[in-house]
């Protein structure tokens, strides 16, 4: 009937299995297989792609095995000097990879002490950073910046923020931070020449979207208590699963659901609805993964092929009551994915019963059984992923488990799953834009600029310096 | 160049002004001109369609016009009593549109001075119950129960684990209650009879989904000391700008962008990037004002349609880290909706400059004009939305430019905007799953049911009763 892994507690129907045909994944399999072994599987960047390794270093060339379990034990040192230090928030300051993961981690594996908090600097807004700083006590804060080139323009501005908040309450920055970045990075040369904390090590080998299996997930994880190791486990577990070619492959499966139900073009949406609050942040945390890996324009033969596929979804059954309506009843331009978990209570709190023997939680498991119903009854396609229960290990296996589906279904419709491309050229255009204020402020002729770029910068400008 | 409003500090500039044709939209003024006046906007209910006039009492049928100017009065009256009794948290416990609205408020429009908090229940999760409640502090906390018909099955069980909280507690609930609910209805009826703290109105001529600037939203902005005649004043003076047959009308332009770009049936998908952390719930408020209003089956002549618009999006530029990878080079589903803000900090923080003459403001904006210029290079159609600062009387614009928007594109393709007929067989749905289990742990033949359902209650039980 479904798929099923016992020892994780994870399980997995998937109306399309009864299309499902081995043959079409034997390349896929291939192609990943020689990832895991090295082979430069991002050629764009000549890169190697080895967030599998951070999990099971046995499986990494030398090299890598080696750092990777460096890092864990740099973790365990930092964990030390942690509870010495009496530190209760963990401040990151990071973007895209670099927060999506941890805050994901943070909201579905709180502290279950309430003792420690983590807090996210994710932008460049002002706005923004004074929210979030103004309830930081900078004594008794750990900062960790985390960049891998150390050059995105967000994470040094709100790196700088910090700073100055520190300096404010006349605190030494420097004793509370630690800088999570590849080795030698600006980042790093600054970290060591200023005698930071702490460092970390991210590698240009594990892209920021996979990287929350290294210490940009573990770190968030260890400063609130939970068992990152677990969390590694359960990816491990799940990695060993997907590793081979069958039809009991949940990733496989996965795969082989949004080729078929995207006519191998993402022409559907996929609406991801986890019947769990502490799951809220999954939806995006999948953006991120599946639609910068997948979304490109050029195929790795050069071919212009737009591809991508749309993700969004919040949580059920909250979305019921938002945007299930047009799920049941308008454009059929989707296909589904609920998620549900069996243990309704992580924490001791006595069962309260609204009906004879009926709890919150049975309805909130009757709520993903109705929307099922409801949406198949429509001729909407609706798979289920079931967890027995939500904890470090099977967080580790949900992130593993559409890890590898990017991977063999980015394989399937040969694109590089590991480059960002697109992403620069925004970046560049916005450099342009603070040109064109310095050229606007300067006095000099702007009259070749977009009208709108000039009078936003111009009214920005009153704005901000107005009494 | 764009549409402004200089007294609001708004301004729209939309790609497709240049093919918009007023003639196109006569028939849908003169409908929302008949809905403002009372006419049965919303049939299926054989109801009239009043959110306008809750921050317009006066354009409202009599009986309407008082009872909404009482409802001011009974929110100042327990604005003099909160303080008497020196809550610090007020707990909304609601879903979809008792929930959506306020948390845009709460998060755009945070308490200026910290000292009090506004926290959610909005769904049926024990876990998410158990992880919310452990920061409560009964004496101290203000309850609302949202809820219409008080019928929602979430939300009483919310109600009931809060009243479980209060009684381990040795508090009495009802001296913390407030009831936001229909005269009359199952919740209204409760609160009379056990003696509740306060009641605040809702009517059935205002849908949740567009009931933020009724006492659903201005209660949390109340509490957070905000300053809530501001925020109905900013929707009155957008709807007042709206209401007119003009090009400068934004709404108008609003809804024939999305016309255009969907071709009349919502083909492509509309991605909201509002550039301001507190904005970052936005898109998902529109996902439920829109999908939900629009997403529907039949149109009014009963002929089956299947039309929506799908929505999604979080901030910027966190989510250029993310999926703007995707928007720039791979599939051409969408149109995109920028929000910038001016203003750069709202609290009296000393700006940092990051560089020379720049502080992360002008980042901020700087990466806003640069995704607009990299989204236009690749011929993706970018609207975008500036205010000149985020507060209450923006904020109630935003809100009140996006609700008419909807108005006149559902009447430009004939839809009930203000029904949602799809969401009631997933509640049906539900319901037959509870009955399901009750029959199979009643020992009764369930061998007619989705053996998945039988499954799912059995390890459900299983889990939640062992040791």
């Amino acid at each position: 009937m479904h798929i099923q892994h016992s020892k994780l507690g994870l399980y997995f129907d998937c109306p399309t299995a009864s299309t499902f045909n081995l043959d079409d994944w034997t390349d896929a399999l291939e192609a990943m297989h020689q990832l895991e072994l090295g082979s430069i599987a991002n050629p764009t960047e000549e890169r190697q792609v080895g967030h599998y390794w951070l999990r099971n270093p046995s499986l990494a060339p030398e090299g890598m095995a080696h750092v990777v379990r460096q890092s864990h034990q740099a973790l365990t040192a930092l964990d030390a000097m942690i509870q010495q230090r009496n530190f209760d928030t963990l401040l990151m300051v990071g973007i895209g990879g670099s927060a999506l993961g941890p805050q994901l981690l943070v909201d579905a594996l709180p502290s279950m002490t309430n003792s420690r908090r983590v807090m996210f600097l994710d932008n460049t807004d002002p706005d923004g950073f004074d929210h979030a700083l103004r309830t930081i006590e900078p004594k008794q804060t750990l900062v960790a910046v985390v960049s891998k080139s150390g050059g995105t323009k967000e994470t040094r501005n709100a790196m700088m923020e910090v700073q100055a908040l520190y300096e404010r309450h006349g605190v030494r920055f420097t004793d509370h931070a630690v800088a999570l970045t590849v080795d030698g990075s600006q980042l790093d040369q600054c970290a060591i020449e200023e005698g930071w904390l702490s460092r970390l090590p991210l590698w240009n080998w594990v892209g920021g979207r996979t990287s929350v299996t290294g210490v940009v997930g573990l770190l968030p994880l260890m400063f609130l208590e939970r068992d990152w190791v677990s969390f590694l486990e359960g990816a491990k577990c799940m990695d060993d699963w997907t590793r081979s070619l069958n039809v009991d492959n949940p990733a496989l499966q996965m795969a082989h659901l949004w080729y078929t139900e995207g006519n191998g073009m993402g022409d559907r949406n996929m609406v991801v609805l986890p019947y769990k609050d502490a799951l809220g942040l999954f939806g995006k945390y999948l953006q991120q993964l599946i639609m910068e890996s997948v979304g490109k324009r050029l195929n790795r033969n050069g071919q212009t092929v737009h591809q991508g596929l749309t993700v969004y979804g919040n949580k059920g059954s909250t979305d019921q009551h938002a945007f299930v309506q047009q799920l049941r009843d308008g454009r059929h331009d989707f296909f589904t994915v609920l998620i549900g978990v069996l243990k309704d209570r992580r924490m001791a709190t006595p069962k309260v019963f609204v009906e004879e023997n009926v709890g919150a939680g049975e309805y909130l498991l009757g709520f993903l059984m109705g929307t099922r119903h409801a949406l198949q009854d429509a001729d909407r396609t609706v798979s289920t992923l079931v967890l027995e229960n939500l904890n470090e290990s099977t967080l580790g296996a949900l992130v593993a488990l559409f890890e590898r589906t990017v991977g063999f279904y980015a394989e399937r419709l040969n694109l590089n799953a590991y480059d960002q491309p697109g992403v620069e050229a925004g970046k560049r255009a916005a450099s342009e834009m603070l040109d064109l204020r310095t050229r606007l402020f300067n006095g000099e002729d702007v009259s070749d600029a977009d009208p709108l770029d000039v009078w936003m910068w111009t009214e920005h400008q009153r704005i901000n310096t107005e009494q």
